[in-house]
């Protein structure tokens, strides 16, 4: 396989990144590739939030992967800044071959970067094996995470 | 006990603040009230960023309670803006009297007129109290919380 390149998104990858997000157990019934009018909108608001990083993985010209850095200042633990990912995806052709190690690798790197002391993330209590995948790369399941639908 | 009122946080407050962060089987280990340089340094760049809002509960002009709220605009669930709530706290002469509710309420009712489509908050494993609090008031506990340290 040739190089893969970690670059920010541009509104041209909405439709692989939707595709992406979509092929997914748990993506499947609550995205809508068909219609990308609230991704457009979302993404707007997302460029213009400079503690957003939106990114994407490509190889061949191809977008494969994605995830979302956020940056959180805060004041606990002596007023440290943490980052929180979300959206992690990687096209299916691609899993199991070491993308998602870089891709947070990647996040872990942009964090450190911008002077974080705290990376996290949640994990959906169904995807085990997303769990052992953060664990080995050094994260440890210390937190409950608490979701309210609105 | 008089009334409660909800309001954003001023420097002023800090001290008091810090030391409720410290007040805490956690935070205690890892908080330094007498040394307020850095919680200053991060209370002027969250009052600087749009999507966070600081906040404290006042009664009778002293702090008892304070709550973090930061918006996180993404592009997953068709595009939905999450809310994400840290450092809650409440002072120890407060506790047991619903402080704790009317602060989390605050919170999603913010999230609400701002259009967010899921709170979200994580809480230490070993904090088994806090897990039924949040229970009670319409969370579920669907995800694993991980964090590295960087």
């Amino acid at each position: 396989m040739n190089d893969l390149h970690i670059r920010p998104a541009r509104s041209a990858d909405l439709p692989a990144i939707v595709a992406m997000l979509a092929d997914d157990p748990l993506g499947a019934q609550r995205e809508s590739p068909d219609d990308l009018s609230p991704y457009t909108a979302a993404f707007e608001r997302l460029s213009s939030d400079p503690n957003q990083q939106l990114v994407v993985a490509v190889r061949d010209d191809q977008v494969v992967g994605t995830l979302q850095l956020t940056i959180i200042p805060g004041l606990t633990l002596r007023g440290s800044t943490r980052s929180v990912i979300e959206g992690v995806r990687i096209h299916a052709d691609e899993r199991g071959h070491g993308l998602g190690t870089q891709l947070i690798e990647w996040a872990v790197e942009e964090s450190r970067r911008q002077n974080v002391q705290l990376v996290q993330l949640t994990s959906n209590a169904s995807r085990t094996d997303a769990h052992r995948f953060y664990e080995r790369l050094g994260f440890t399941a210390s937190h409950v995470g608490f979701k309210m639908a609105l």
